[in-house]
């Protein structure tokens, strides 16, 4: 455990540290500067050296990290030892091309099934996920003990949704609704919304 | 413009102050505080006016903030005072949601064509917006200005359609292909992906 709390932008800069580590650990690295992750991420060595002073000593001097160890600590750190199942709420077009995209498995996730309100689509099966009736989400969440959600229903819907997924056991949501959700603070939320990644760059172009 | 260079996590936080005056006007209010605009965001009311005081002065004393003038300096300093076309690459599930999304146009933007290589869907229409050859997509690019894209396509493919882009003008990316791109300088990139924030939250269950 870190001696001081680690400040949220660090704890989400550690994914991207993983995802630098699994490509060189593909193209057959066992050691990683400092130098080369931040070149592969487009970010300071310096600040990678810093976010990672948070956890402890990882590095060698002069020879960098050992891609090995310092994935199994990250993946321990951000508690990816272990299967998180995971619960797609909303099973339109963003919520099946969610539970479509391959790369969950890899990196710790399971998705476990899809839920909607909609007569027509439960019961029956997108990207080989059942489509459940959303009123049996807080039994379902129970049963296997689901604490992630991804909520990809309309504006007006999600924050009901939300509170009723929270009311089950739900503990972090990745919300591609866009609006802000109003939940209890023990409850972590990420927000997916285009819009704002365009309005950010936005900024920058003149 | 302002004095001192503004940091970009700042800027990040823009577009959420936005979105944030847009809900307080569609409620009625003219005015808004930091503090109800803080608790809207679920952020501190300091940090809200720490970050737009990079812009010079907006609130008066004791009123708040005038949402019609917040809202249209925001919208200038994001550049957002004019429409942005865009181009969205890959017309696969993700690409497809994405083109399906009602709100850029409330935001500033109009998406404008969509691109593949895959001759099944060239010339089909998804969203009601037309599936070009992405061979076209430099002329289509230099004709219409566009300089913003969003990339869709799967991640062998990304680095090489994200060069042919840039060369044609793309100035600003929002990827959602599970890689880094390694592009000059100059151009912005933002990526999606919804494993690094499922990453980034399982660090604070337990």
């Amino acid at each position: 455990m870190p001696a001081k709390p680690v400040p949220d932008i660090v704890v989400a800069r550690l994914p991207l540290y993983l995802r630098a580590l699994a490509a060189m650990r593909k193209s057959g690295k066992t050691f990683a500067s400092s130098k080369e992750m931040a070149q592969w991420l487009g970010m300071s060595p310096a600040q990678i050296r810093k976010d990672l002073s948070y956890f402890g000593e990882f590095g060698k001097q002069g020879m960098g990290y050992a891609v090995d160890d310092l994935q199994a600590r990250l993946r321990q750190i951000l508690h990816l030892d272990r299967e998180w199942p995971i619960v797609i709420i909303g099973a339109g077009r963003i919520g099946s091309a969610v539970a479509a995209y391959p790369g969950f498995a890899d990196h710790g996730f399971r998705v476990c099934a899809l839920f909607d309100n909609d007569p027509a689509k439960i019961g029956t099966c997108i990207a080989g996920l059942r489509v459940h009736d959303v009123r049996t989400l807080p039994e379902f969440v129970r049963a296997h003990g689901v604490r992630l959600a991804m909520l990809a229903v309309p504006a007006e819907a999600a924050q009901a949704v939300a509170e009723l997924a929270v009311s089950a056991g739900i503990s972090a949501i990745l919300n591609y609704a866009p609006l802000n959700l109003a939940l209890p603070d023990h409850v972590r939320v990420e927000n997916i919304d285009p819009a704002l990644h365009l309005q950010h760059m936005t900024y920058y172009l003149d």
